[in-house]
């Protein structure tokens, strides 16, 4: 478990006069990804240690340490802390991986803060390093991009046969909100839970990142055996974008609720994918953007 | 100007009671920006027509039809409108350029929505893909980074003499909410917004995403030849991550104001820049966590 909070010295203004005091902050840190292992070029810089299997990642007899370097899969900037589910999660979303088994080994990097080194199963095809930027065609629009998101998934989520009562997604904000454990101190963290249709809590994680509070959900499923997600339904703290939609939908999670707006694009790759999205929840009320035949 | 808002049908359930009525949603499209002309390496697969130079960027001579093909150099979810801004000021914010001579000429690409075109001037080097993603060191930190781009900025943001009144800062949230257009229609669009000193604004634009909003006020200051935007405060309408800072601190503006939490990495930066940060700017109560000095 990482620095989730930390301190920093405020001046406070109030009504004219001034005080200075600490003031407890979300921790931001950049968390660097590599690639090591099989599916990793040769030759890189660094020789590799021994890569200890973490978190219930299993062995599978490949050696990474047999493999010299490694390459940066992402840098992003995170709360520390459930960093393996973040890279779990992080794969899943980029569309790598969908079993604990594709994921060799993970290990924090024993030199350095801040580097998670992670092998792939044999056969398993890293990311590439942005999904979109290598296409050298002119042009791009929303339809295309729902289209292949729908194209490239795994698992059916529009065939779920789930549904959800309005009173459990009513009481998904605050069940969200009460386990978030450092919220409260800093009012600057998202969270994402993913709960069972009855509203039982299963993986509840924060961070200053919204995307990032997801893949950590997604992750500790991935982890936990759980994925496809299927009968579950996702809260976030936030707004819900494609990206958030898309998050959803690869982890195999028919319904995905967001306290605030969803914008078009995330309303028409739910639409298209067949997964339930609910937006500005709040207090008895809701809007149910697609698929409302799972909402009772 | 493109699309900023449409409607979609949406089933809104309220005390159990469900009318299917349509809503207003912020659009969510691709922007894709592609690299044409003197920096961008030949042999791409598409012939370029001519470029017209718009939104008055000034030509140089220079003839980009004469290179075929181009590349891309990001792919970005944003609404639509204000793409030339948004382009404009993400090349800021990468470090690539810092005055609207670095910019030859933008123009939409006629064949396709969607995507921007952009030629550089001789000598400007494009960003890389992603800022840290080439590096093949093991390990990342906070302090690093920080340090980093610190010592890339063009413009000193320490030196600024600049002083707001606390009476101007309570202002400017009310003052950035007045000014967005789309919020009141969907809820789910942020906001950036450059003032005066005397809380003059100077640029309002929104996004679905906050960091597309500051990108796109950043750019029309750079296509106004309003860098550095010495004097300025950019407010913003959600949270203060380091990537904020860092793009308000490379546009050389000297203090920035949002409306929630700032991360641990925000006020870091914040401080080693120089640059006067503001959080939790509600009512007359506010935050200041580095260089209280130009809050009088």
């Amino acid at each position: 478990m990482g620095v989730v909070t930390d301190r920093r010295r405020v001046v406070r203004v109030r009504e004219g006069a001034r005080a200075a005091r600490p003031d407890t902050l979300a921790v931001e840190e950049p968390l660097m990804v590599r690639l090591v292992g099989p599916g990793a070029p040769a030759g890189g810089p660094r020789p590799l240690g021994r890569v200890v299997p973490v978190g219930g990642m299993p062995a599978d007899g490949v050696a990474p340490e047999a493999r010299p370097g490694g390459t940066t899969l992402t840098v992003t900037m995170r709360t520390p802390g459930d960093d393996f589910d973040l890279v779990a999660g992080w794969l899943v979303s980029e569309g790598a991986v969908s079993a604990r088994e594709d994921i060799v080994a993970m290990r924090l990097c024993p030199d350095e803060d801040n580097t998670v080194e992670v092998a792939l199963a044999r056969g398993v095809e890293p990311p590439r390093q942005r999904a979109f930027a290598t296409t050298s065609a002119c042009g791009v629009c929303g339809s295309d991009t729902v289209v292949e998101v729908r194209a490239g998934l795994r698992w059916p989520v529009a065939s779920d046969p789930v549904t959800v009562s309005a009173d459990v997604i009513a009481a998904l904000p605050d069940l969200l909100r009460e386990r978030q454990r450092a919220f409260d101190r800093t009012g600057g963290l998202h969270a994402a839970g993913l709960f069972t249709a009855d509203g039982e809590p299963l993986y509840v994680r924060e961070d200053v990142g919204r995307h990032n509070a997801v893949d950590k959900v997604v992750g500790a499923a991935l982890r936990d055996g759980a994925l496809p997600a299927a009968g579950t339904v996702l809260q976030v703290s936030g707004r819900a974008s494609f990206e958030l939609v898309q998050k959803a939908a690869r982890a195999g999670i028919p319904v995905l609720s967001a306290i605030s707006a969803p914008s078009t694009l995330a309303v028409d790759l739910a639409d298209e994918c067949g997964l339930t999205l609910l937006g500005f929840v709040r207090g008895d009320s809701m809007n149910v953007y697609t698929r409302a035949d799972r909402v009772r």
